[in-house]
């Protein structure tokens, strides 16, 4: 698999999960976006996992690993784009996802960046409208 | 290869193309992209091809039909995110992607779109800055 593109988007950063991924492609993702995070100055980072029809401890892992890495750097991450079933199966499974904050969609996560964040974000809010 | 992922922000949508796709997915996204499009209303469909390193006759093939489809419904499309080594390839093959618009980031395409969209783009403008 190649790597996960992270976009940017004002002061938030975006990476869209595709597909299921590797132990190497974790990895790369998350060195990746530690490295735009400190580039850009981000002050939140979503991950959308739309696509992502499975989501089980290794996804749950990289996930919590990407929000405390994140929040090391400073920046809030949000999951945004969950699936009913993957939420109804996360909590069978007991995983809590603890530490992550979730949104609905894409609007929705960039609005909750912008009432958490400080000034930088006030232009951004108003996309999520 | 599960379904490309299409998110919103504001008025415009947002795709991210990973991996390759075969000819079931391409048609996949195109339906899903054309339904979004007229049920969001939305001015414009942005096409993120960081993660793609060939763009053969099929892809480009691909971009051009989903502008055209756009464009009939309204909406413009940018690619953003081009490797150098793709735009030289591209150049080279002689595929010259007719009637698609460019730019380098996801940033610099939201404004491009805001600029040559009328009024309900003015909010999102403010993203790309």
């Amino acid at each position: 698999m190649d790597r996960v593109p992270i976009l940017k988007i004002g002061d938030v950063l975006l990476v869209s999960i595709q597909g299921d991924l590797d132990d190497q492609s974790v990895l790369t993702l998350q060195e990746d976006l530690a490295e735009r995070v400190v580039a850009t100055g981000a002050v939140g980072v979503i991950i959308d996992i739309t696509a992502v029809e499975i989501v089980d401890s290794f996804v749950g892992r990289m996930l919590s690993t990407i929000a405390g890495m994140s929040r090391m750097l400073d920046a809030e991450t949000i999951v945004v784009g969950m699936r009913p079933a993957v939420a109804i199966t996360l909590v069978e499974l007991g995983l809590s996802l603890g530490g992550l904050r979730t949104a609905l969609d894409l609007e929705k996560g960039i609005a909750l960046l912008g009432r958490t964040a400080s000034a930088p974000l006030d232009d951004l809010s108003a996309v999520g409208q």
